[in-house]
């Protein structure tokens, strides 16, 4: 690769590289060109935080000579072949990953990342169960492919959504915060969601539902987790009318909750897990499906209508091999609930001193600080779906000029660094966005 | 990386792995150790001649140093930054592709591989002409998640046609060797084809129609070749009524067929290229959309609803550039044109040797053998989308057990060797060809 300055990278993307999400004309991408450990540079020398691991991928942080090294072997040793050859690297990841996962898994199928991922954990469930309807909820994202896209409930949603498609279903999430209603308890709560739903399913006829897909935890929608009970009330009904249960666990997968699946935070068995991201924390783009040993056995003698070119890519898998090594050797899944724990409670710090800030959530290195314009209404910063003013992008803006770098959705910040973050990088970090939030307190 | 055995790759294989497109029971994946050049070895150290270059990806063959080199040195260097970023090496390829583009076009959104590469396309020129509609053809793959597959004519879409879809509209190939009436000439088939295309474009109302989508030349469906005039045709209507032409390059780009893109065989400029395998052969997973100038104006100042998490992956991006270097610098381009001559002179020898051979095409590197129960009547080996004494797939295991690797689609097998094959080996390839279309010659 030649070298390049940093005005002919920039001037070079502006000119031919379409970016996702985002009016063109108005972008104006920061140049990248080194990364360590939790920290990114852009071609001036300045160093962020990156607070969200880009987007929740970077699990183990940048600049891992394990994985490189891994990637680097395998691209000189075999970096491809199809998908219906047997390779050590694919056969030993998929090792792996069925010892992580819980004891009623059997196998996997690998895709490349989170979106097909999740197209194929539902064309499994329908396959398997015959059915067609599949429910999922409003608040959440699964991905910008057509079936993922639908899937999806929020506005990314809506561009997936032509004419006609059916058989997506959406159901309300366990949104306790900004319910109308007041519940006495958590377990009121998690009744209340779960006799909704129940309803719903029945409504729209048990019989012709495949699948229940679900954020484990919801992830860039707002960190909305589940009330204790909730998963095993799914898991309950799915098992009363014969629905597969799916867990999407693209972005809380891997450690980011303290566990290796989030559901594990509440011992829930799925029967299909979609993952991604953290897999290979992106050095190489890997995603999958793992599905229970019953669905696998279903297959044994019925045809998987489910393939990619790219399926059990050898590259990638190499990549997944080293990184699950990776957080075992470096502890990051313990580091994940231990730092997270002190992340819990400087948010709640924020929170007691920051009227912007209404609410903050938070499992593991997952977190969401909520910010409203009044605590008690709880009236959010910005409309759903709208931001004319671009309020929020102001905020991250701000962060980011003091080398906080991290992302938004709706009026919520997303706070998850790197697995391997230290307290003191972790508290140096959150002194920035405390500074940042008195910036927002005068605002409101 | 551990070793492991053989059997241990195997095993694993079959205990944890679920293999695309398959009854899983049956498998008995062939483990892969080693590959280099054309040939890829299994772990008894039988050598193979790849003859398909895997799925049609592997245009630089096995072994590449320069690719593998530049994949090393990007995933020591920074294997990963979010897709809002800046880096050299996505900037660089990126120049690279519109370079090679025809001079309408103007930027590039790049995914993973085919299938996000065509849902893509689809909803940028849904977004571009604020309509739904969709042409596409029956005997086409497009990929597998839910829009690419409806995009998809064959029988791989039929599981992707949940209930209620609406908006994908089919329409007929130019596979004139298998009409039931007989042309008298190529122009003679063009204008029908046209004509028969805007007929029901127009009973579909044109106004509703945002793409016609084809692979330029057809591939695992048995490379149909548009006839002459027949890509001038498919643009003018698009230029009559205000729809987007998009051609899927996923198979035939990149020098496939004698040109670096399959179109610029006649000459024709689309609005829209999907890309993917050849951009990096497979070396790294890659795929992208290009959009003509004036798409990327319109994004200017209008949201791209699209986007994935590893879109413009640095990883996958150097290899791009590395690729896309090897192309010009070993001169594969000329020699797919040169090579597929004497590919050509070799099927059209077969067809007149073998009873079983009904017809062969072939454009560049890419062609394929129809086999037929007889010559005359035309009557396919085995019919459509049922081949129940897997007929097939027997042929394409004498094939590879003589050394022959390859894969077969309905009554056709694919002949498409990678783009750095020399004479003597293609011609010691084809001899194996020509003794396995002999036993073919016996069953009929």
């Amino acid at each position: 690769m030649r070298d390049m300055t940093k005005e002919e990278i920039k001037s070079l993307d502006k000119e031919h590289v379409l970016h996702s999400w985002s009016v063109q004309g108005t972008l104006d991408p920061m140049v990248v060109t080194k990364a360590e450990g939790i920290y990114f540079y852009d071609a001036d020398g300045n160093k962020y935080y990156d607070m969200s691991s880009q987007l929740v991928n970077l699990n183990i942080g940048y600049g891992n000579e394990k994985v490189a090294d891994a990637i680097a072997e395998q691209a000189h040793k075999l970096p491809f072949i199809g998908p219906g050859y047997a390779v050590d690297v694919k056969s030993e990841l998929a090792r792996k990953i069925i010892e992580l996962a819980p004891d009623n898994m059997g196998k996997v199928f690998f895709t490349l990342g989170g979106a097909d991922a999740n197209e194929n954990a539902l064309k499994i469930a329908r396959l398997y169960t015959g059915r067609n309807k599949v429910f999922s909820r409003y608040r959440s994202y699964h991905g910008s492919t057509m079936g993922a896209g639908n899937l999806t409930g929020e506005p990314r949603r809506f561009n997936c959504e032509t004419n006609g498609v059916s058989g997506y279903i959406k159901f309300f999430d366990p949104y306790i915060y900004r319910e109308p209603i007041e519940f006495k308890s958590e377990v009121e709560a998690t009744k209340y969601y779960l006799a909704k739903l129940r309803e719903q399913i029945i409504y729209e006829n048990p019989e012709t539902v495949a699948a229940i897909e679900c954020e484990t935890i919801t992830g860039s929608n707002g960190c909305i987790i589940p009330p204790d009970g909730y998963l095993q009330g799914i898991r309950d009904i799915c098992d009363e009318f014969g629905i597969m249960m799916i867990c999407d666990e693209v972005m809380m997968g891997w450690g980011r909750t303290g566990e290796y699946f989030a559901f594990q935070n509440w011992d829930v068995k799925p029967d299909l897990v979609s993952f991604a991201k953290g897999v290979t924390c992106g050095y190489a783009p890997l995603g999958g499906v793992i599905v229970s040993k019953k669905i696998a056995e279903y297959f044994d003698d019925h045809k998987l209508l489910c393939g990619l070119t790219y399926s059990g890519h050898p590259l990638s898998c190499a990549a997944g091999v080293a990184t699950l090594d990776v957080y075992k050797e470096e502890k990051l899944v313990e580091n994940s609930k231990a730092m997270g724990k002190i992340l819990g409670e400087i948010l709640e710090e924020l929170k007691r001193k920051h009227p912007c800030v209404g609410d903050v959530r938070y499992k593991g290195l997952f977190s969401a600080l909520e910010l409203v314009k009044d605590k008690a209404t709880k009236e959010p910063l910005v409309e759903y779906n709208s931001d004319p003013d671009n309020t929020m992008g102001k905020i991250i803006g701000s962060l980011k000029k003091k080398g906080f770098s991290t992302y938004s959705h709706e009026n919520c910040i997303i706070v998850a660094p790197p697995l391997i973050i230290k307290e003191d990088e972790l508290r140096a970090a959150m002194d920035i966005m405390d500074e940042v939030l008195g910036e927002v307190d005068k605002m409101i």
